[in-house]
Formats: C-alpha cells, sequence, structure tokens
C-alpha cells in the first residue's frame, strides 16, 4: 500500500468514525482496553525486543527509558484508555448557538477534523493514547512511531486496530507506520486526505516539517518555564513550588529552568532554596546579585545562554529581579510560551502576572508541573502545544475537534 | 522605519492593548466612527483619485466596482464600526472553568492573539473593518492593502490612526503599508512579532503565502457552493432559495454555483428553476439527465470541469441526482468546504446532509448567501475561512482571540 493509497483509506475511514454515535466509539475503546490487557505478556516480549537493540546500539539512558514498558507503565495506559470512555464525547456539543432575527437557527458544532497524522519517537504509550483520543474525538489516526520503537509500536498498533476491527469500525481508523524520511516527506503531501499533523519530538522533527509539511500542523514544542517568587511570596510555599518545578521530573516541558527572586525577599528565600536545590543535587548558575546575597563563591555565573537554555536535567539559572515588571520582561524575553509561576500572597501583583505573561499556562501558587492533559482531567494528551492558533496547552478531545455552523431555515433568502 | 521596526512596534503596541478594559477600547472605537464622520469628504475624494487612476489603467469594472466609496457605502463602514462597539468584549472570556481534586482552580481565559497582519486587495471597507475588529480584540494590526486602493487605505488608515492616538492608545496598535511583495515577503518572516497572517484575496495572493510566510496563516478562501433539491422539498422554497443563492450577488464567495436535485423533483423543478434563471440571465450548463428531462436542446452541457468552478458570475451548473447519498458524494467531490445547502422538509434527509458534509456552514432550507459575519450577528469580518484549525467559517472578533489556561493554587505541587 502506498502512502497516498493508506491516507485515502483513512479519509474514507473517517467518514465513518465521524458519524458514529458515542456508544459505538466507546465500545470500540473498551475492546482496546481488554485487548491491551489480555496480551499484556506478548507486549512485554515485543518491548524487550526493542530495549535489546537500543541496548545494543548504545542509544542514551534517557531514551531507553522513555522507550521501556512494565507492567505498571502497561496499566498506566489501560487506564488512559478507560479514562477517555469515561470522558464526554466532545463531537456534537454546541459550543454556540443563537437564533438570527430572521428566524434562521445558527448553531456552531463541534466536528472531528478527518484524518490526524501523529509523529512520534520512542514512548510507546503516545501509540495508544494517540489512537484512543483520535477514536473518541471520531477522526482516524495515522501512527509513525520512532524506529527504536518499532516492535513495541508495531504489537500495540496491532492490538488496537484488532479491537477496532472487533467492534465493527473500519480497520482503517487507526494505521501505524515505521517510515524512513522519505516516506514522511509524502505523507506530509497528502493534503487532500490528512487534515492534522501534530509532531511530538525534538527541535530537529519540528524544522523538518516546518520545511516539509503542506498540511497544518500542531507543534508539541519545548518549554523553556519560570518560577517568579514575587515581594509578597509565602516563603514556605515558594519552596515547596520551586523544588518540585525543578526537581520532581526534570527532563520533562513542564520543569522549570530559572527561579527569578524579588529582591527585597532574597536575602530571606535565596540561601535556603540554594541549600535544598544543592542537596538534590541542581547545578546552580546565578546572576550576580544572588551571587551577591548568596555569598556563596562557588556558584556558577548565569548568562544570556543559561537563561535562554532549556536543561531538562537537573540544572537551573537564578536571578535576582528588583520589581514584578522585571520579571515579567525576563519572562517575555526568554520564555517559550508554555508554563510560568508566580508565587505570591498579593492579589494584584498575581492579577498583573497572569494578565501580562504571554504564555499557554501561567500559575498563581502551584507547580509548572501540572501543565498536562491527565492532570487538567482531561484523560490523556498528545502533548502541549504552545503555539496559539487552534490548540494551546494540552492538546486533548476537544483540540482533535473543529466546528462547524448547521443553520436551520424555513425557506430564508437574503436581501441585502 | 524597516519593516522589523514597524513589526515590533507593533508587537509593543500588543502588549499594551492586551490588558486594556472594554471601555478604552470602545472609546477608542466611537472616536474612529466620529472621525469617519467627520472627514468623509476627505475620504470621498481620495477614493476617486483611485477610481481615476484604476479607470486610466482599464482595471477590469468588477474591481473598481469594489473599489468604490460613497456616502452610503462610508455610511455602511461607521455602522460596521458602532456595532463592533456594541459587541461583549471577547478577552477576559471564561470558555471553560472548573476544580481540580487537588483544589487548583483552572480556568481557560481568551485572550489576544498579538499582532495580526491583514494582507487585502481592492476592497477599502476591509482597512477599517480590521483594524476595528483588531482593536476590539485587543491585537495590534498591521494592514497591507492592494495598490489600486492606496489613496483611500492611506486616508483611511490614517483618520484610523489619528482616533487611536487621541484616544491615549499607542499608534503602532494600527499601522498600514503599501508594501511591494519583497516588502511583503519580509513582513511574512517577522514571526518574532506577527502571530497571524490573513490574507483576503484570490489563489494567487494564496500560494504566495503557501510559499513564504512563517507565520501562521487564516486563509479567507474562495467558495464552490452548492443548492441541493431533495426529493422531500417544498418546491417554492427550493425555487426561492435557488434563485436567491445564484443570484442576489453572484460575485461573492457564498453564492451557489451548482444546482443538485433529485430525480424525483426533477420532472416538477427543472422547467421552473431553468426558466426562472434563464430570465435573469444565468448561463447554464447541465448534465445529461437535466437535459433530457427539461427538453430544451439548447442546454449546454456540464462537464467535470464546470463543477470545480466558482464561476462568480450569472452561470451555474445543473446536475440531476438519483439520492440524496449522490448529492452528499458531489459535494465532498467538488466543494471547497464552504457553504452547503439542502431544500427538504424531511427531518431525516436534513440531519443527514448536515452530518455527512464537512464544510463551514452547511444550511437546511436557507440560502448559502447568509454565510457573513454581519448576518451572522459578528458586527464585521475580515473574511471567511474554509480551513479547519482555529477558524472555520466567519472571520471575526472571537476568531482574532486564542486562549490562555490560568490557574490559581495555594501552594499545591505534584507528587505523581
Amino acid at each position: 500500500m502506498t502512502i497516498e493509497e493508506l491516507s485515502a483509506a483513512a479519509k474514507a475511514a473517517s467518514r465513518v468514525l465521524a458519524t458514529l454515535p458515542r456508544e459505538r466509539k466507546d465500545e470500540a475503546l473498551v475492546l482496546v482496553a481488554e485487548a491491551l490487557e489480555r496480551r499484556a505478556a506478548e507486549i512485554l516480549r515485543e518491548n524487550v525486543e526493542d530495549l535489546s537493540a537500543a541496548r545494543a546500539a548504545r542509544l542514551p539512558d534517557a531514551l531507553i527509558d522513555r522507550l521501556r514498558l512494565d507492567e505498571d507503565r502497561l496499566d498506566e495506559i489501560v487506564r488512559s484508555v478507560r479514562a477517555i470512555v469515561a470522558l464526554e464525547d466532545p463531537v456534537g456539543e454546541v459550543v454556540r448557538g443563537w437564533r438570527l432575527a430572521n428566524g434562521m437557527e445558527v448553531r456552531k458544532e463541534r466536528v472531528p477534523l478527518g484524518v490526524v497524522a501523529v509523529i512520534y519517537e520512542a514512548r510507546p504509550n503516545v501509540t495508544v493514547d494517540a489512537a484512543a483520543l483520535c477514536l473518541k474525538a471520531g477522526n482516524a489516526a495515522i501512527l509513525r512511531g520512532g524506529r527504536a520503537a518499532k516492535h513495541s509500536n508495531r504489537i500495540l498498533a496491532e492490538v488496537v486496530q484488532g479491537a477496532v476491527i472487533e467492534a465493527g469500525l473500519p480497520a482503517a481508523a487507526v494505521s501505524h507506520l515505521t517510515t524512513d524520511r522519505e516516506e514522511l516527506r509524502q505523507l506530509l503531501q497528502q493534503r487532500a486526505h490528512v487534515d492534522l499533523v501534530i509532531p511530538r519530538g525534538g527541535e530537529e522533527l519540528k524544522e523538518f516539517l516546518v520545511e516539509h509539511s503542506l498540511i497544518p500542523v500542531i507543534y508539541a514544542a519545548g518549554g523553556n518555564c519560570h518560577v517568579y517568587v514575587d515581594s509578597a511570596a509565602d516563603l514556605e510555599k515558594a519552596l515547596r513550588i520551586v523544588i518540585n518545578a525543578k526537581c520532581q521530573r526534570p527532563g520533562v516541558c513542564n520543569a522549570a529552568e530559572t527561579l527569578l527572586v524579588h529582591r527585597d525577599v532574597a536575602a530571606a528565600f535565596l540561601p535556603q532554596v540554594i541549600d535544598e536545590l544543592g542537596r538534590r543535587g541542581v547545578e546552580l548558575v546565578v546572576d550576580k546579585t544572588t551571587a551577591d546575597i548568596a555569598a556563596d563563591p562557588s556558584l556558577k555565573r548565569a548568562n544570556k545562554t543559561h537563561y535562554e537554555t532549556e536543561f531538562l536535567s537537573l540544572k537551573m539559572a537564578i536571578r535576582t529581579v528588583e520589581s514584578i515588571d522585571e520579571a515579567i520582561d525576563h519572562v517575555t524575553m526568554y520564555g517559550t510560551g508554555h508554563s510560568e509561576a508566580i508565587v505570591t500572597e498579593d492579589v494584584t501583583a498575581a492579577r498583573r502576572f497572569t494578565q501580562a505573561i504571554d504564555a499557554a499556562c501561567v500559575y498563581v501558587n502551584a507547580s509548572t508541573r501540572f501543565t498536562d492533559g491527565g492532570q487538567f482531567g482531561f484523560g490523556a494528551e498528545i502533548g502541549i502545544s504552545t503555539q496559539k492558533l487552534h490548540a494551546r496547552g494540552p492538546i486533548a478531545l476537544e483540540e482533535l475537534t473543529c466546528a462547524k455552523y448547521v443553520i436551520w431555515g424555513a425557506g430564508q433568502v437574503r436581501d441585502g
């Protein structure tokens, strides 16, 4: 089957999925969950194949960790599918509706996008999450996983597709490819058949898509996230939030990279936060004011490049600012519009920060780590969008739909 | 001022506009409306300059008509601005909001996009409509009008900018350019400063943007629209709707191009609709079945190219279909996803059509001509989007915004 034939089959399947009632889609998803449980041993065996190959190829430990499945992780995947079953059907929701002066009824209704292609790398759970979210939203999914996870993705896609067929839905509702770049390029040309491409991967994948995709793309991009500790912060909350945002899982996009501290609380806060971060193995780079206040000659100096960097590791920049405005300017200059937090007890400062910061998620007195479809109650997500158009924040069910206007009349015509 | 400086100034202005309360924006819009009225004579004089140049250059009559302002048209522009004043502020609307199990409050709030560039051709009203919509939605606007309207657009932009300054808002809230293609190319590179580009023009402009824009684009595209007269149609309504959809203003994107008639009503409906269209000067091309039923040897035969064409003139294709499914297949094959209508008294047929047709606007028993921001009650519009992502249908206030999540907590951190 060529890429064009596969895309056309997905489009045909999407027309069937688009008008299915919720119960038919949920039945299929329950069968997916059951099949994943029934075939767990087989799935884990295939995953071992990928892990062995990855170790033999000396792939980085972080990648091998993302690749690895075990019973707990498989349980979590199944739980995600069941969580998606429990969610309301987004399709058919009347987003707005009103009656015009001439009696026509206008309704803006949520409808599926059609065919969604998801391009991802090593994490096998994306295969199931993406297929389940697309199916629930009435879309056909074309999944293109990374080469490193090919055995795991193949068996997972086979299990999902088997359940879809068992539920009486078209097999092309879910397709899986392990293509080379040339075939990926072909997929990115299928604008007659594919409605949306979602890349979930690094900057290199993103640049490839910017260059080659004729299809609209939503980028699940990186996050250079900040925590700003205001002059009116509760320093106990501040400490807890900074430690969590930096250390709880440093390799992910919603982890914090730079800490901004208001000058008025710097003397009280910096020594303890530097001590606590240091004890957790966080390497620090700090501006001159911070170094002076902390009076620790071992602290390395931060530069512009540090402020621009998404470390994705136990490393953090600290800068002392003179005002909330300076904090906002820093975030505006260096942030990637992902997740930004202020710690303050001052309602005016909180409102000023949430209004001025242009990011997908802005937190008052909470960790940036909450930016996640599961945490937000969306069941699962395909990634976090930092773009403004269509989807911003977790890409979940609602983001996998679009709207159309349906207008009911009684013979009305326009006269002006 | 270079294009980059102008774009950066617009970005800085957009940060001021983003947090303005509604009353400040409405005050500025009222000043815009008043200034347009006060300087009407001056505006019309500049428009005469453009019209003279257009006639001297022997530009097409249709373009000269789009270019022309008169007192009525200027009044209509002012009415649009006042209608936008009367609309609710889209900014700050809580689209969804809920409390998580851990007590955090999550709110998805509507916020401005930032800087919106609108690229358009001859119609001077777009200068004012686009500026007013962008301002109300808290965005800075960069307007790039067509060369043919340069005098009209320059004076209109000057009037708008004067009112904006008088209202105490930054001058760069509205900028106007009459650039050549090279400068337009530069504008399309300013992805650090410009958040969205909306082209409103022909296919050539669209292809230029597909090729050159690094900025997200929403296309205000053409419409190959259909009216399907079902077997259960009220033929009196059908006749009225077909005539209106084709003849009331044939040169616009929501006018109908092809009429599909169910075989069961063809003998009753075709002779009268062919007669009425003919009397209004509509040139017809028809399929063989239609020709046989109409028994009119003067009718020319329709081919695939006719079905693909947006005539934008008093020309129409007619095809007789055997079933609603054949009508849906025709629309799916040839439609551009703009506006599609079914005429029927059968609720099952109406629901089948509205669900199966993948278009921005689907009508039951009403003319496709209603697809318009003003008609829908949106005050004005920048165009009709036929894409699925972000905006579908009229591009008005809501489509000029995006969302961000604002999360209020009490020190919550994530533990899993």
